[in-house]
């Protein structure tokens, strides 16, 4: 790994730990402890999330997630982990290659005005993995975004997506 | 970058991170409110000579510095950034040679059992960078530090250290 590399993506992870921090330092000077809390709590279950993330032996689908919101994207991703697989029958690359595509394609897709959301949930089944997608935003172009739901590739299955201007839900699996 | 290495190394930075947050949980806790803000100082001020150190154009030393405590050594490494110099003279390769070199011999150099503290103080002046040193722990070899400090290397100069068992205390600048 390159010297500059760590210390740019230590920058990233320091500057989004003192957001957090700053959070927290506002809500106490206010008193209100009831709300430091639970952003405390919210830490903690993030951490766990990213933590359970970073234990799969999917490492280019887990540096995707845990990377992908410093680069300044339209669209913002949050994630929770579920269930207690190993994921080991899931294929890194052919994964990572599919989820980074559908954000591009997305990212392309929305409108530049407004904010949008892109919450995942990574359900680990035994020895496979189930992610449920839910966007919920304003898109512009539908059709693009559906044509590229539609399309195959191979070793990933998508159920018929729900797909309005405002919202995207759909479930894939391997 | 490696994805791998990506992980790892986010993997270091929120266990660290996280340690911080279970300390201010505690503190929050016992309602001890003025210890939980002197801790926020606290980390607020090492962010701050990070974020400063990340700056300089020095990404090996940085590097090193940021990820040196993850491995685990006998001697714990401290440090804070002083002055607004920008060390454009600096040899960065030089500089972190030397400083690898130093904390490789100091980690052979103490006892085992005890506790041991480097503290650097980085001090910018202009387009100078000093180095001022400070060891506290428990030696067992004196000698092949002070023969590895009164070894010259090129484009390096340090002030006679003051060396003893418990103690060492020199500075370096270039």
């Amino acid at each position: 790994m390159k010297e500059q590399d760590i210390v740019n993506l230590l920058r990233h992870s320091r500057h989004d730990w003192l957001n957090k921090i700053q959070l927290i330092k506002g809500y106490l000077s206010f008193g209100k402890l009831e709300r430091v809390n639970e952003i405390i709590e919210e830490i903690v279950r993030q951490s766990e999330n990213e933590s359970k993330l970073s234990n799969l032996p999917l490492p280019q689908f887990s540096a995707l997630l845990l990377t992908y919101n410093w680069n300044t994207n339209p669209v913002v991703l949050s994630y929770e982990v579920l269930g207690t697989g190993k994921a080991i029958n899931v294929d890194d690359v052919v994964f990572t290659k599919w989820l980074s595509q559908f954000l591009q394609k997305l990212n392309a897709s929305v409108s530049t005005i407004d904010e949008h959301q892109l919450f995942l949930q990574i359900i680990l089944d035994e020895e496979q993995l189930r992610l449920a997608v839910r966007f919920n935003g304003i898109l512009v172009h539908t059709e693009s975004i559906l044509d590229f739901l539609n399309k195959q590739m191979a070793g990933i299955y998508l159920s018929a997506p729900t797909i309005s201007k405002e919202e995207i839900d759909f479930e894939l699996h391997f």
